[in-house]
C-alpha cells in the first residue's frame, strides 16, 4: 500500500510517501514560517521530484494531536480536503507516539516533550520490547505504551520517571524549555536526542499509520478530528467567564 | 555553525541544514531518477522552503563513500562546487558512519548493509557507549566501530557478527538484496530497521559532520576526493586485461 503522511503538530512541517516498507521520501521544515505557506508547496515539490501520481495513494496518514491548535488545524483541514478529493480514509496517528518512534529499538524509556506552554508539557512514556519470532533468530521491536499521551505538568512528569528508576531518552521542542529542570530534578541517568532524532518527522507519522490501517484504524475524511488534548485560550477564557458569571 | 548535509552516495538523493544543535530542514528521495537530474532542484527548493541564504553557511558536509560510483561523483562534483563558490570547506563523512547513526543510542550492535554487487557489501560494525557525566545524571553516547567501513563478502560479515555474538539490527539497500542469508547463517538474534530508518539520510550526514568539523577534519573543496573503497568496474577490467597480457 501506498500512503501519504503529514505532520504539523509542532513548528516542523513535514510530509512523507511511504510504500509497505520503503519510505519513497520526505521533506521536512523547522523554520518560522506559518504551515498555511509551506505545506502545500512542499507536498506540489515532494510529489513532483517523486515523479508520484497522487491518485494512487490509498490512504492519508495524519499526526492528529496533541500540538499547536494553528498547526493541527491546518494540517487536518490539508488532510481532510485532500481525503475527500482524492476519496482515500485518514489514518488518525496520536502525535506524541509518532515522535517516540524516533527512537525504534531504544532498551531506554522515551520521553517525547512538546511545550505546551504554561509549565506544562505534553508527553507520554513509551518503551520498544523485544518480540523473539520462535522459528528463527529475527525480533521484532513491540512499541509499549507505559504512560498514554497527555497534557501535564513537567513537574509530574519527572517524578513519574524517578519512580520508574530507568534510563531515559528526551526529545521534542520541549527539552531547550525545559533543560533546567531535567538537570536539576532527575534522579535517573538521562540523555538528550541529537539533531537528527528531536523533532518530528511524517516518515514516522507513516510509519505509526501503515500499522494503524492494517489494524482498521482508519476513518473518513469527513469524520477525521483532530485531538487537541486541552482546550484552546479562547475556549478556556470563555468557561472562565461563564463561571465567574455564574459565581 | 551552520551547515549544508548531501548524501547521495545510494539511490538516495538527500540535502538538508543543520545549525548547532538543531535540524532546520531536510529533503530525501528514494527514486530511480538519476542524482544529477534530482539533487540540484531539491536543494534549491529547500533553500527556498527554509528561506535560507547559502552564503551564510560556514561548511558542507559530505558523504564521501562507499556507494555508488556514479552517486558519490555527482555529490563530490556538486559539494566542490559549491563549495568553491561559496569559500567554505568541506566535511567528508564516511558513509555507512552516517548510516549506523540512524541508531543513535541503541544498545544494540548495528551494521548497514549496502549492495555493493558481485555477493559484496560495503559495511562496518558500530556501537553505542553510554558516557555518564560525572557532575549531573546525563548520558551522552559515544560512537563506537567495531569494525572500520570496508568493502567484504556478505558470508564474511554474517561470520563476524556470529562470533561477536550480540544482538544486532540491520539498515540498509543490502537488506532485501541478502535478507535470505541473513536468515540461514545468523546465529544470534538480529532485526531489520522499518521504513523511517533503513536509507540514507542527510541529516545523519550533517551530525556525524558538525563533530568533525569541530575535530578540525574539514578539507578545502579542492582537496576532497570521494573514497570509492573498491576500483570501479572499468578499473578493474582495464587491471585485468593488464594482468592478462603480462602473464
Amino acid at each position: 500500500m501506498k500512503i501519504l503522511a503529514i505532520d504539523t503538530s509542532g513548528l516542523v512541517a513535514s510530509v512523507a510517501y511511504l510504500e509497505d516498507t520503503m519510505l519513497i521520501g520526505e521533506f521536512t521544515t523547522n523554520h518560522k514560517q506559518t504551515h498555511s505557506e509551506t505545506l502545500m508547496p512542499m507536498l506540489q515539490n515532494l510529489t513532483k521530484m517523486l515523479q508520484q501520481d497522487i491518485y494512487t495513494i490509498d490512504a492519508i496518514a495524519i499526526a492528529s494531536g496533541p500540538g499547536s491548535f494553528t498547526g493541527l488545524r491546518i494540517g487536518s483541514a490539508t488532510a481532510k480536503g485532500l481525503g475527500l478529493a482524492l476519496d482515500v480514509p485518514l489514518i488518525p496517528v496520536k502525535t506524541v507516539e509518532a515522535l517516540a518512534y524516533q527512537f525504534y529499538g531504544s532498551k531506554n524509556l522515551i520521553c517525547p516533550l512538546m511545550d505546551a506552554r504554561r509549565n506544562q508539557v505534553y508527553t507520554g512514556l513509551y518503551e520498544f520490547i523485544d518480540e523473539k519470532n520462535e522459528q528463527d533468530n529475527q525480533v521484532d521491536f513491540a512499541f509499549h505504551i507505559i504512560k498514554e499521551q497527555c497534557a501535564m505538568s513537567i513537574f509530574d512528569i519527572i517524578d513519574n520517571i524517578n519512580e520508574l528508576g530507568r534510563e531515559v531518552i528526551f526529545l521534542g521542542d520541549g527539552v531547550p524549555v525545559y533543560e533546567n529542570d531535567l538537570k536539576e530534578r532527575l534522579r535517573v541517568p538521562y540523555s538528550l536526542a541529537p539533531a537528527s532524532h528531536n523533532r518530528q518527522r511524517a516518515a514516522l507519522v507513516g510509519l505509526v499509520g501503515i500499522k494503524a490501517f492494517q489494524s482498521g484504524k482508519a476513518v473518513t475524511a469527513d469524520d477525521f478530528e483532530p485531538d487537541y488534548l486541552r482546550l484552546s485560550q479562547a475556549e478556556r477564557e470563555l468557561n472562565e467567564k461563564t463561571e465567574k458569571a455564574h459565581a
